[in-house]
C-alpha cells in the first residue's frame, strides 16, 4: 500500500493526466469550431475553459497543502514543484485552445480560414490533438522514451507553421489583411499549444531523470519556429 | 534583525526587482532595435535573454533549497510559492523582448515597422517599458495600491494594440502581408509583455492582502484584447 503522500501524488497526476483530456478536447472542438464556422461549438469551448482553470486551481491548492502538510523534500518535493508547473502549462494550452475558438467566434457565420489552407489549419489541429494526447500518456506511465517522441510531433508542427507562414508571405495571399491577421495568430496559438505540450513532457523527463538538459533545446525550438517565417 | 528565512526572502524579492530591471532594459532596446532597424542592438537583447534565464534558475534553486530546509507553512510557503510564479512571468516577458529582438533581425536590414505605424509601436514600447519599471517598484515595496495602477498601463497597451490592428484591417494597409504579418506578431509580443506585468503585480497584490479576485478579470481582459481586432 502506498503511503498518504505518495496518494497525493497520485491524485495530483491523474488531474494532471485529466487536464490533458480536456486540453486536447478544447483544442480538437476549437479546430472544428474554427473550420466549420461552428458558433455553438466555439461558444462551448470558450465555456469549458472555466473547468480547466478550475482543475488546475485546485491542484495548486491540492499541492501547496501537501507541502505544508508533509514537507516533502528532494524528489518528493520536486514531483510537487514541477506539478505545479505542468497545471500551469495545461491551463494555458487551453487558453490557446479558447483563444482559436475565439477566432472562430469573431468571424461568425463566415469562417476565418480560406480554403487555400483549410488543410494545413485541419493539420495543425491535428498534430495539437496527437502531441497532447502523448502528453497524458506521459505523465501517467512517466515514461521517458515516449516523452522524447513529442519532439518529432513539435517538428511536425513546426512544418506546419512553415508551410502556413510561407503561403501568407509568398506574394499569392489574396484574402486579405484581415484573413493574414486572424492565421498568423491561430499559427501562433497552435504553435505555442505544442511547445506548452513540449514542456509538459519535459518536465516528466526532469522527474525521472533529474536532468533539464532539454530546456534551453526547446527555448531554441520556439525561436526556430519564430524564425521559419 | 531579520531571521535566516526571512533573509533568503529579501533575497528572492532583490532578485525579482532585478529580473524586472533586466526585462525592461531588454524591451527597451528590443523596440529601439525593431524601430532603427539596429543589428547589433537586436543581437545583444538576444544574447542578454540567457542572464534572464539564468537569474530565474538561481532563483528557483534557492526557491526550493528555501522550502527543503525550513519547511515554511502558511504565508511563508505562500510567498516563496508565488515567488517562483512570478519569475516564470519575468523570465517570460525577456523571452517576448527577445521575440521582437528576432524581427528586427529578421527584417535587417530594412526596418520592419512601416512609417505609418512607427508611432504606435513606439508608444507600446514605452507603455512595456513604464510597466514593468512599476512592476519593479510594487515588488520592491510591497505597494498594493500601486500595483493597481498598472492597470491603467494595460488599458492604454489594449488601446494601442486596438490602433494597430484597427490600421492593419481598416482596407487602408499598403505594406503586403509579411508586413502585417510581423506587425501581428509583434503587437502580441508587447501585448502578453504587459499581461505577464499585470500578473506579477496581482501576485504582489495576492501576497499583501491573500486575495485573488483579480485573477479571472485579468484572463478576460486578454480575451478582450484578443478582440479588440
Amino acid at each position: 500500500m502506498r503511503d498518504a503522500f505518495h496518494e497525493d501524488l497520485d491524485t495530483i497526476s491523474d488531474q494532471l493526466v485529466e487536464m490533458t483530456r480536456l486540453a486536447g478536447s478544447a483544442m480538437s472542438r476549437a479546430t472544428t469550431a474554427l473550420l466549420d464556422a461552428d458558433l455553438k461549438l466555439a461558444e462551448s469551448v470558450i465555456e469549458a475553459d472555466k473547468e480547466l482553470d478550475r482543475l488546475r486551481e485546485d491542484l495548486d491548492a491540492l499541492s501547496i497543502d501537501l507541502l505544508a502538510r508533509q514537507q516533502p523534500v528532494a524528489t518528493d518535493l520536486r514531483m510537487v514543484v514541477t506539478g505545479m508547473r505542468m497545471s500551469a502549462d495545461l491551463e494555458r494550452m487551453g487558453d490557446l485552445a479558447r483563444h482559436v475558438a475565439k477566432v472562430a467566434r469573431l468571424r461568425y457565420p463566415d469562417s476565418a480560414v480560406p480554403a487555400d489552407v483549410r488543410a494545413t489549419i485541419l493539420q495543425m489541429g491535428q498534430v495539437a490533438e496527437r502531441i497532447v494526447a502523448k502528453c497524458g500518456q506521459v505523465i501517467a506511465a512517466k515514461d521517458v522514451e515516449d516523452a522524447k517522441t513529442l519532439e518529432r510531433d513539435d517538428d511536425a508542427m513546426d512544418e506546419l507553421h512553415r508551410t502556413l507562414f510561407g503561403h501568407l508571405i509568398d506574394g499569392s495571399w489574396k484574402h486579405g489583411t484581415e484573413a493574414a491577421v486572424d492565421m498568423t495568430l491561430v499559427g501562433r496559438y497552435y504553435e505555442r499549444f505544442a511547445d506548452h505540450a513540449v514542456s509538459v513532457a519535459h518536465r516528466v523527463v526532469y522527474l525521472v531523470t533529474g536532468e533539464w538538459d532539454v530546456a534551453e533545446d526547446h527555448e531554441e525550438q520556439e525561436d526556430r519556429a519564430s524564425e521559419l517565417r
